[in-house]
């Protein structure tokens, strides 16, 4: 497929920007790891602030990949779940996973932050 | 692999920064589908500046996926391609495209600028 595909495609752009914005694709891992809470997510990914995870999931809702559920419950309890174009993300997450699982190093993981 | 895939990753993590910053997605594509020269990246990838795409390239290049090759001809010929871990980034690519395919609209498509 790589001999076939063109330079440049708007389909492709559209999603890189749908699905880029920092900390989105660690939000899309976690969700498809199964975590469904705010709380979940925000203590589970370490240095992601609550306010950048609260403006992600309003991003990921407006791109209807996140669907947004609240329980009437008492007290009210809000779900975060991937919509079948968020669970379909699966694949392409599982790559950069086996990527960086092939070329990201020891040293660089420990390292990492931005 | 969903289902044994963990919330977080360190390695995911850094390999999500390395890649995705703003254009690097679409210039890897772009070399992917075998373009090699800078004045060929800044036209085939519309909305790109010279400037942003001459950062874009030192970054790849400094994450170890895009290789600079100076060819001494005259005038001299400068060359990018992608090094053996740049070219492994096939199987993300061509994910996000088919994810592309499937679920983003040509409205959408049409619409899209950043």
């Amino acid at each position: 497929m790589t001999d076939e595909m063109t330079p440049y495609c708007h389909h492709f752009h559209r999603a890189v920007v749908a699905v880029t914005r920092r900390w989105s694709p660690e939000i899309i891992r976690a969700m498809l790891a199964g975590t469904t809470r705010f709380s979940d997510l925000s203590s589970r990914i370490p240095g992601l602030s609550d306010r950048v995870l609260s403006e992600r999931l309003k991003d990921l809702e407006a791109e209807g990949i996140v669907v947004r559920t609240v329980h009437p419950d008492t007290p009210v309890r809000v779900e975060y779940t991937l919509s079948e174009k968020g669970a379909d993300l699966a694949s392409a997450v599982i790559a950069i996973a086996a990527w960086a699982d092939r070329w990201i190093t020891q040293e660089e993981a420990e390292a990492s932050t931005r």
